[in-house]
């Protein structure tokens, strides 16, 4: 089976400064890998038109499909599409249809398009335009050789958007059809060892398809790849391995490839009986991580069927005169205690009238940790319907690892995963 | 000035195939920058021997100095070693010092060495051997006609203190003594073209300092780079133009480096009399963004000495019943209208006592866009304490480009800088 070769061309100084880590690269082969292309190298330039010129010509040599990210901007600093018209041999021409769009982008803000942007409809000629649905810059679709080249945007979330609608299909369209197909189980939790023990000979290394972990933001991710001459018998030994590995860590996976944990509580609300008799059903009383929780909880769109409202009580007196905590829960206990998120969960709780209220109260630090509770100490409640009608608590608290950021992010997740498990019937399993 | 010239090569299937980022890079590019060397570019490429091969046989050809990171682990996918040997032409020979060091470094841990460790004391005939005084991996420092190659394990610890033992002070030795530092100024509100059109011919192209603009989420930074022979010759030029860049984009600018928005808006509460009089001073009511304006304002650490408290009042009965927001406004403009807001913060400021209330509501998308309030539809509100001691307020509707994640990160930017403008005293200037 003949693979279809990639090489990906990142393009800026803050790069080869080093002011930026390039994350494109690696993105670009994530998406390249999925469906077999095999990416033989990254190369990344400066703005410099030169060496741009000379990095297109070399690469567009040595591969059958050449990805380049950067260098299409308004300003002088960008010569992404002087190198690709150089290299063609050929002139910029204006595209007139982006030049409308750019038009009644500027007029939709109520200002005229500065001259500078028309570069962004320069195409060379002989190439194509690939719409960029996110943004000003268009891309560029050429061929050189049995080369296809192509442009987009240095800004992630236009390339992204910009390679899924337009260069994929494209690239699958080229490709013969030998695949590696992956999927991707996400857990939150337990540790990446602890999750690796549990899948134990599952990871061997020389295993098809192979298993591996992967932990990003405090989600352990077990992803499989299954390398095959067919898709469908890519399909097959994907799925089953995935079964293999889901039969193991059973409740712990909260979802697949790009589902993230908010979408997985917000399908688990739009199940639950109790949260659609209600909806919306959720409400959030936050300390330390001051909005967060509500903000993950809103990330999914159409999130106001289940998220109802929250509060931001950073001081202990908007405990009280917000949420109703008693003054003598604070000065027994502390803010941060079990006593205290749980008078936090049933204030929200009645005030609003949710059947759910998380709350989090915590030790983000850097400052305020003591010996009896050291910075990443964080509570957590959840008040809920009991079946007698009453209103039920339950009270965690956790000792999280890491900076400010991150425990404020894996806080978060927690009492995601505290609902999360609560909703599925289930005690948490850690 | 003659400038040296570097290339980074990092190799790893890892990296190609997208499932680690490519760190080593800019760090060496940092490294590199600092001490006036010019990369020209990085290149990645696989375990592959021939692909190494290649890579070096290319970059050798183009630059003074070469840096590989990788591949030179005992595992049987680790052929960097191989591959320069096979570019030199020569044989790999053992280190018989290196090899008594394996031989102790084992020992020290009560097993005897593997056979497959034997390899990392192999260096290629003529070569030199660099120390790894952090693991077993040995180094590789060979010449190529005018080219320096100098090969480091990937591993980031160890990578860095080999470099900077023993590659920093040759490469240092070699170089003319130039340095290039930089400096990088952020704004937020106007887009990349309207800063790049008021920095106007400070952007040429071939102007020393160079200035350049980066986008960030949502961030335009102007990043200054002076090259010169000396450092206090490369620290006033850089001064110079970063006051020249400051007398132009003047209160947009609202800071340097690695300083944040949130740490911006900090710092100014930290001196307005008002702010300081009634800390801590603010409050935040939420919809769209539901809790991401808060916690950016948290961000900080710290931030209890300047935040207060806020509300997420996702739906409309919240509006009312948390902030007093009239059902009679929400009817006859919308919850997202300037009205509203205005209400939103005129609420939150008189429940919590705090002088100063930010407000944010709007269309994040995908769905509930209208004709006349399209997605990205955001309305900002702020009261603030007037010198007659009334209230006072300030609304403003906005439309915002990107998707639901975008649109409510620039939301929380721009009620920052609304916040930001009032503290200094200005009018927002866009």
């Amino acid at each position: 089976m003949a693979v279809m070769n990639a090489i990906i061309l990142t393009i800026g100084d803050e790069l080869v400064l080093g002011q930026t880590v390039d994350t494109n690269s690696a993105w670009l082969s994530r998406q390249l890998a999925a469906i077999g292309c095999n990416v033989a190298a990254h190369m990344t330039v400066s703005d410099s038109q030169a060496d741009i010129e000379q990095a297109i010509r070399y690469a567009a040599g040595r591969c059958d499909c050449l990805l380049v990210s950067g260098g299409i901007g308004p300003t002088a600093d960008d010569l992404t599409r002087q190198a690709m018209a150089a290299v063609m041999g050929v002139e910029l021409e204006p595209d007139h249809g982006w030049l409308a769009r750019l038009d009644e982008f500027f007029q939709a803000r109520g200002r005229p398009m500065p001259a500078i942007n028309r570069i962004q409809a320069m195409i060379p000629r002989g190439a194509d335009l690939i719409d960029n649905p996110a943004g000003t810059a268009s891309g560029i679709h050429a061929v050189i050789g049995a080369c296809h080249i192509f442009i987009l945007p240095g800004v992630p979330g236009e390339m992204q958007i910009m390679f899924e609608r337009d260069v994929l299909p494209q690239i699958r369209a080229r490709a013969d059809g030998g695949v590696i197909l992956s999927r991707t189980l996400h857990t939150f939790g337990p540790g990446e060892s602890a999750v690796a023990e549990m899948l134990g000979d599952l990871m061997r290394r020389d295993r098809n398809p192979s298993v591996g972990t992967t932990v990003s933001g405090g989600i352990i991710s077990v992803r499989i790849n299954a390398r095959c001459p067919g898709i469908a018998q890519a399909q097959a030994q994907l799925a089953d391995t995935a079964g293999q590995c889901r039969r193991i860590l059973c409740d712990l996976v909260f979802g697949e490839d790009q589902q993230t944990l908010p979408q997985a509580v917000a399908d688990l609300l739009k199940q639950h009986p109790e949260a659609r008799r209600w909806a919306p059903a959720v409400c959030t009383a936050e300390s330390c991580t001051a909005g967060l929780l509500a903000k993950y909880l809103t990330d999914v769109a159409g999130s106001s069927s289940y998220y109802r409202q929250g509060w931001v009580t950073y001081t202990n007196q908007s405990k009280t005169s917000q949420l109703g905590v008693a003054e003598h829960t604070l000065r027994a206990h502390g803010a941060v205690s079990e006593p205290t998120v749980r008078e936090m969960a049933i204030g929200a709780a009645t005030r609003s009238g949710a059947p759910f209220a998380l709350s989090i109260s915590g030790i983000a630090g850097p400052e305020g940790g003591t010996p009896g509770k050291p910075v990443g100490t964080v509570c957590f409640g959840l008040s809920h319907p009991r079946p007698d009608g009453q209103l039920g608590t339950l009270t965690r608290t956790m000792l999280l690892v890491g900076d400010r950021d991150m425990v404020r992010d894996r806080a978060c997740k927690m009492a995601l995963t505290l609902l999360r498990f609560h909703l599925l019937g289930k005690p948490l399993p850690f």
